[in-house]
């Protein structure tokens, strides 16, 4: 390494650890529309010099920085690290970068101010270093600004002037913020490399799911039917597990058996028939214009229709003979159906990612999403990504939202953290979770915690499902209403976006066999007649009108956990500007629980305040400190709302 | 994002979160000579293939790679984290990164036996998919792996042979070796970019310092016969306040009085008079003829000499005259010394690094540290490197260490902690801490744990002075002798480096004033009349030679905090390999203390066992659980060794 070969040497000023990061700047970071983004970094540089910073930022697209000013903070712990904020208007991805510079005049202002207050006398050597840096700094000015400059380089000097006179104009405030208005930033030092925030609508962030089998519903126009009544209890997304025709062909019958009667539907998974596959419409549940009303008529009471995005054939889908080439064939040309030993779905048959057509087959993946998009659905479950490269995911999700940037993605995988965090990185913009298996006091919170605080809070965005048609949880089973109560208070409370499976409203908790996840007679292989009728829907109803109103429940990384005394209650605040709210939660289905929820100094709360029970409307007295509480399995939860 | 215009499909493998990683790469992680570098990452991909992957390193200068096999760790917790190690055989910058494959055979052969497990009869449609992996795998395979493999192929694809016996060749341990001896790796994936370990000699990681003042020993001839003791004291390093000519003007007298006397000796760190500056000697001390003699005397005792480096230049330096470009100047032409109001430095001056011709600066200060490598010196105690530049330290250890990469640096900042931590990871090989003020309980395990286990350790070596010319603290004033002897105790066992300033083994401690942490009549601005005769240095002795003998002692990254059930008391364990030592040590100089070591299951002891005071000689017996200790100001510490 010679002498640096530039004409200036190296930057002074170091700006590190920049936040929020994803990967080193491999990935994005993830906002929703009209967020205010803020970022941080350790700015510094060797000596003593006043440092300035901004961080600029440029909208998707644009060509033109936006800048705005950071500051200290945390000085007394180390004092380098800088923060400053922009607000992302637009959807899509954003750079953002640091740029810093040091301050000259207020360096120099700084050392005369220390010198002065420790009694140093003769200044006249400092003087005449001010006035070089007015000089430049009455060039870079103009109007009132240079006139100002201007006037108080003259003042310094004038060898008339007294001493104390020009202390106080080199002191002054309003020099100071003059020159500071036309700063010189000509040695000013960017960060290397600009990062990313990925914007997405808020849907992506917050909202309410209801899944329903539209079989089992009068199909679509049945579904379309709910609407009002799914929009006045407060659901923001329609979920519908596949709309497409099932195959014949090894066809599921009730509770998975292997083989299925005349009149059995079939497992809406497996995928297509001779009337068509993934572009198609099981013709019992209606025809195009059928679906394209269900998408209107949600539209209008702002419901989102999430579909299903599950790749996988049935023996019968059109792709079969179409394609031969995009499946898994063993080397005497037989198929080879979908299996993960000793499991096996013989109804269904994968795609070979890696065939020698892939551009095709992913072409043709990425049609069909394009080809729902099309018909107005702007939110997709997309059914094991886990299975599928991660490769394809990056390159769908991106081209798709070339196509539209509000697109919405969920990850249905559950499989090891790696995969899950990975998916959520490569642009899914939501996931599903492991709450579900996370029943008791320390492993929710543990949990809730890792979400919101290790860093995946900058790309992972859970859904909590309390149920889904997979998993009846031990805890469903045993527990009972008031389990089915406690759990929708803390998918609703806990995390922005939550979601409820049919059938969830009517404590439907039998498995199909002791010890699985199972239900019995599942939806998944048989139709039902379903009604918004269960006794839960009040409860729902309340949560998701609790959930607009309070800002703080719309958001996960301002979770606090409370000490309760018991571990059978949990407790925590949530708490964005105003907006705080206290939820408090009993585990326990059977008998009642006390205990003390213990308010923080932290939280920002007065020594006294009152709280509102948006569950119930009664209002109580609480303070810094143990708070008693007393819940029993016929009222399971508060969710408080502090009154200023 | 068009399809990737690729043959083949992007990789399935991720290779994610590398381990060690300093700021994302930018800067190396550090390790010594001999070392064996343990690497990880999450390695996976979607589906349930069998994975392999390796860590391939190369070393400084080399063209090949060496690889070395990764396995997959901690399965239980997440099972996607893999890790791999090389040991570091030379000196120098190396490069390493990882390669993963899929390993097609494998994963046939687990789905096959997976199958046979659960108890699948027909498996022909199985066996002729391995039958076309194992055509693949005899084209790659050699001499009698090929003839194996080929054997096995014919018997599975004979039809005459029973499927048991094609079963059991299918999942035989031969077959599974000798396909796995030549594994197809022509789709692997490689981790994106190269990441580097910087390689130092031990010294950089291991040793105990002594400084003294040359000028207080009768010169470099009085230290040159210092040296047989100081080995059989056990240290490794001398290091020399500096050495060369002091400026008369300005010149400090006795505790820093702003004016000397006729016969005061200044300070060493007023660097240059009229004979010379930062390559001269002082004439008091010697000759250059002493000064290779002593760096000699010591290289045959294995001690280091260490030199300061501290850029700054009295009045008189010849480079004032030589160079007035190099130094800050007022608009009126007078030089500006070195100050930080209220405190100012009359008698130095300091360099403008940024001054037109920073490039001769750079040179020239580059030129003056390897003119003391040309003199056998190889480790350099770099006086206040944060008020320099950054760049410039970079760029300076770079190329002292493309002459000679066995110097070591060692930065004496004492700043805020982003400014530490970026010096020490430009290349300062070790680094001056905060350790000295760390005195409680709480304090010292919060700071040793972020050192040796927040990241830091992979960058940040620390080096523990227990006392320097510029730091007496109050515990030393107050705390006396105990406290000399547990503090020395703390910083031999707790830091792989570290080290004390003359004086200290003679439990000197009489600040200038109530409250200051500089000495009374420092040897800073006036020399003294020193030798070895300490009452601490037999303690000192047996703690080196303590330090030599047990590995665990030369590392920081192994240190576990155990409890003890009072404050007054620290405990803590190290390991390395079979070497566990248990250090317990007073923290209260004044009265006697009684705990509890708590010995956790995670240390790996047996439930019962022995150990050895390493200070006392005497043997305890210790379990699993509490174990009583009572130290008090006669015995300050136990160095307990475990026995095997």
């Amino acid at each position: 390494m010679p002498v640096p070969p530039r004409a200036q040497p190296p930057s002074r000023i170091q700006i590190e650890r920049p936040a929020p990061l994803v990967d080193c700047g491999r990935y994005p970071a993830k906002r929703t529309l009209g967020d205010v983004v803020t970022v941080s970094a350790d700015v510094f540089s060797d000596g003593h010099d006043v440092l300035r910073a901004v961080v600029r930022s440029c909208a998707p697209g644009a060509d033109g920085w936006r800048e705005a000013p950071m500051q200290r903070i945390d000085a007394h712990v180390d004092g380098d690290r800088w923060a400053g904020e922009f607000e992302v208007s637009e959807l899509g991805r954003w750079t953002w970068t640091i740029e810093a510079w040091t301050d000259a005049f207020a360096s120099w202002r700084d050392e005369l101010g220390r010198k002065l207050s420790f009694g140093q006398e003769d200044l006249s050597g400092e003087l005449s270093e001010g006035a070089v840096l007015l000089q430049d700094a009455a060039r870079r000015a103009e109007g009132a600004d240079r006139k100002l400059i201007q006037d108080a380089l003259t003042l310094l000097t004038d060898p008339a002037t007294p001493a104390q006179a020009k202390h106080e104009t080199a002191l002054g405030p309003e020099l100071f913020a003059a020159v500071a208005r036309h700063p010189d930033r000509h040695e000013s030092t960017v960060m290397e490399g600009g990062l990313h925030v990925e914007v997405d609508r808020v849907r992506a962030r917050f909202g309410s799911w209801y899944e329903l089998f539209p079989r089992s519903w009068g199909g679509l126009k049945g579904v379309a039917e709910q609407v009002p009544k799914l929009a006045e209890l407060g659901f923001d997304v329609l979920y519908l597990p596949p709309v497409h025709p099932i195959g014949h062909t090894n066809r599921k019958g009730p509770n998975n058996a292997l083989r299925a009667g005349a009149d059995d539907p079939g497992s809406p998974w497996a995928i297509g028939d001779e009337t068509g596959g993934h572009t198609a419409l099981h013709p019992e549940l209606g025809t195009f214009e059928d679906f394209d009303a269900l998408v209107r008529v949600a539209g209008e009471e702002e419901i989102d229709i999430a579909m299903d995005f599950a790749i996988q054939c049935s023996a019968d889908h059109p792709w079969l003979t179409e394609h031969p080439e995009w499946f898994n064939r063993r080397p005497d040309g037989t198929l080879k159906y979908a299996e993960n030993p000793p499991k096996k779905y013989q109804d269904i048959y994968n795609v070979n990612f890696a065939c020698e057509d892939w551009r095709g087959l992913w072409q043709a993946l990425l049609d069909v999403v394009l080809f729902w998009v099309g018909h107005g659905v702007k939110v997709f479950r997309v059914d094991n990504p886990h299975t599928k490269p991660i490769a394809f995911w990056e390159w769908l999700i991106a081209e798709v939202r070339r196509h539209d940037r509000e697109v919405v993605f969920l990850a249905e995988a559950f499989t090891r953290a790696a995969m899950m965090r990975t998916l959520a990185k490569v642009g899914f913009s939501q996931s599903y979770t492991y709450f579900t298996w996370k029943s008791g006091r320390h492993e929710l919170i543990e949990y809730v915690v890792e979400l919101a605080t290790s860093g995946m809070q900058d790309f992972y965005r859970p859904n909590f499902f309390a149920n889904t048609p997979d998993i009846l949880t031990a805890e469903l089973v045993h527990g009972g209403p008031p389990k089915f109560a406690s759990r929708l208070v803390l998918a609703a409370t806990l995390s922005p976006t939550y979601g409820i499976y049919s059938g969830y409203e009517s404590f439907e908790n039998v498995p199909v066999k002791p010890g699985s996840e199972e239900y019995l007679d599942s939806e998944k292989y048989e139709a039902k007649e379903r009604a918004l009728d269960g006794p839960l829907l009040p409860l729902v109803s309340e949560l998701n009108a609790i959930r607009r109103a309070n800002p703080a429940l719309q958001r996960l990384d301002n979770v606090l956990f409370l000490g309760t005394e018991n571990d059978a209650l949990i407790a925590y605040a949530k708490r964005t500007g105003d907006n705080t709210l206290i939820c408090v939660v009993t585990l326990d289905p059977v008998h009642g629980q006390e205990g003390s929820v213990m308010i923080p100094f932290e939280l920002g709360l007065p020594p006294a305040f009152t709280v509102t029970d948006l569950l119930s409307g009664e209002q109580f007295d609480w303070r810094m400190g143990p708070n008693y509480v007393a819940l029993d399995p016929f009222r399971v939860a508060h969710v408080l709302r502090v009154e200023r």
